[in-house]
């Protein structure tokens, strides 16, 4: 184990290897079956208990509430832009048969790469028409760019939408919906419709276990791929409201287009997530992970360090702005805890700050290529040693550093 | 690793203990890069240079031509079921734009359970109409099970259909197409229009990597999950001729059914199977035998042995139906190499059989819940010794047990 880095990388991602060394035991002899994780069959016993044991860790540390169904699903958060529409476009089609495909609205609220990208597949698939609630862009320092959640004035909401989307967390931009429902940045939920069956979807997959979800009852769907706080790629987790999980069969008799089945909440419920063969592996290990946040004190613990984590190194990003070395790339209300992504200012600082943080050991921290930059992922896996370290780099480097001529 | 049963399951199936020993180092430290496989991102020169040596060893070994791509997916057989359905119909939207859907065949070949699913996703979706073009299920013993191939005189094939489907290996049912083209229970290839755009698919889950794919250039999509032979649930592999990878968006504006991005060819292939975050372990796994295989002489090799293996089981099957002790469940000329199923007859016979195997570490054994009986898999790492020890024991099983009286 000592021979392993420091990894900040956006997903896939660190995870904790106390959990790696377990899932090495089970990959060999699996509970004492004989046979590995992956070599046992999904409807055996002991899987089964796993798989209950991981919903009943998931729903416990979160607090989802019997009226949602907790699904296991395969196709990332990729998956989920076509899924969320076809499933809840259907669920408008069986609510409201009478309308005609523009009169079925589909709500995005885009704060960077992936609500752009999900707002994209919604209309790509048809059926409905992508109406942009609210558009992050406009308000941003450069009038294009994701580095801001716009104030509450700048939504605008269809009346009576199929489904209402948000990311809560985008790992490319780094920007967040404020955790303080008292911020000007946070999720406008006072402005949507009092509504037990409100069609609201939010995209949780980089911050999904990270902090409690904030008026988690309200969503109509949750969703999030593994493999950013709670284990590898390859399986997706979506949290869904019973009426969400509708028969898009019938549906499609009225006119909705056909849902391939595996992407059909129905038949994943239906199945008990075991419709057809479940990714074990990832399922195996995100199941060891919830285990050990629960025994470290479960989600309240992770919240609080996690808080912690992003606050320490946002106050040494400042440190470096205010020489005039560093600069964040986000508005500070809008700065996720999860992806904190900076510039490091002037001829050659990037690269300079990249190689001093590999000779320390820390690694995949480069922006991704569409923004670039510094990004630095702060996911569960990631200690508050580890952050310590980075940020004591950050202050040498920032000391050691010759203020650039900032040209903003 | 000498805790560990012989495990005969059809999948989640078997893995080599040398490749899950490797795995392990790679959990924890991926090749030196001081972080484990799950933890690197799809987009490091690392990754990306495995996946590449996975496609070029199912390249080399399959001998692949370069007129089809090998993409890497989520969502198993059944999600090829959807995936096959669209992409095919987008395609014959494209070549045939004036046709309505009752004018676009889809024949399915029904062998098994697994066809008999394909075919029904395939209702489900719509856009065309499927037409059964052979079912095994009026030439069975009992005139509705899944016992053999039809012969070639009963199969219909549509005059342009836009898809041709049949499941080489049925794992529940133990029926395989036989491997001679002599046998008449061949896949009829000589009644297929001579057409090197054929738009012929085959579902190969699980008798991938078994011995080389009959006619694979002919083959417009061949499709696999890899939890049989070669590798943990959540990785498929399709390999689809370049015709078949056709732009769904200018489908859909002639009509074509909307395709979910991650399960258009199109998005998997224009992204080489990374446009969203692949199922990481699991084809680093699917590596890691290829790999094995390779060494081990590779394709012609694991054919051979696995050529040997069915024919010892399959003898002592007849064994003991000379004694009226086991019965085979499927027609000789039909039997799989991969998924043997067989009865043992008599009062009690069935419980002693497993309780025998279990006692001598041997697991698994069970038939399918549909099918019952006993079903024994012997999927590449299964290997030749533990398939002698399981025939030793027959032997035993037969000679001590009692000739039933049996009523078929």
């Amino acid at each position: 184990m000592d021979t392993r880095c420091i990894n900040f990388g956006a997903g896939p991602s660190a995870l904790p290897p106390s959990v790696l060394e377990e899932a090495c035991k089970g990959l060999i002899n699996f509970e004492g079956t004989g046979m590995g994780i992956a070599e046992i069959s999904h409807r055996s016993k002991e899987f089964v208990a796993l798989l209950a044991r991981l919903e009943a860790n998931i729903r416990t540390q979160l607090q989802v509430p019997q009226t949602h169904a907790i699904l296991f699903m395969q196709g990332g958060g990729t998956g989920q832009f076509s899924s969320i529409v076809m499933n809840m476009l259907a669920r408008h089609r069986l609510l409201q048969p009478h309308l005609a495909d523009h009169e079925r609205a589909m709500d995005y609220v885009v704060t960077g790469a992936w609500s752009k990208k999900a707002a994209a597949e919604a209309q790509r698939l048809g059926g409905g028409v992508v109406h942009i609630a609210a558009d992050a862009r406009p308000y941003s320092k450069d009038s294009k760019s994701f580095d801001n959640i716009p104030t509450h004035d700048s939504y605008s909401f269809s009346p009576d939408p199929a489904l209402i989307f948000y990311c809560e967390n985008e790992t490319i931009d780094g920007v967040q919906f404020a955790y303080d429902g008292a911020s000007p940045a946070s999720f406008p939920f006072h402005l949507l419709k009092k509504d037990a069956l409100l069609p609201l979807v939010a995209d949780y997959s980089s911050s999904f276990m990270s902090r409690p979800i904030p008026r988690l009852a309200d969503h109509a769907i949750i969703y999030a791929g593994a493999q950013k706080n709670i284990g590898p790629a390859g399986l997706t987790i979506a949290i869904v409201r019973q009426d969400c999980i509708v028969d898009v069969d019938a549906a499609a008799k009225l006119g909705a287009a056909p849902v391939p089945i595996t992407m059909a909440y129905k038949t994943v419920f239906d199945g008990a997530s075991l419709y057809n063969t479940p990714p074990v592996i990832p399922i195996y290990m995100a199941g060891l992970v919830l285990q050990r946040m629960a025994e470290q004190g479960g989600l309240k613990h992770y919240e609080e360090v996690n808080k912690r984590k992003a606050a320490k190194l946002y106050a040494v990003i400042g440190k470096g702005e205010a020489k005039g070395v560093l600069l964040a790339k986000v508005r500070p209300d809008a700065g996720s805890w999860m992806n904190v992504v900076f510039d490091a200012l002037g001829e050659g600082a990037e690269a300079r700050f990249v190689e001093g943080a590999t000779a320390r050991n820390m690694k995949s921290i480069k922006g991704h290529r569409s923004v670039g930059g510094i990004r630095i992922s702060l996911y569960n896996a990631v200690t508050e040693e580890q952050t310590d370290e980075l940020v004591a780099y950050m202050e040498e480097f920032i000391a050691s550093a010759e203020p650039a001529t900032i040209k903003v």
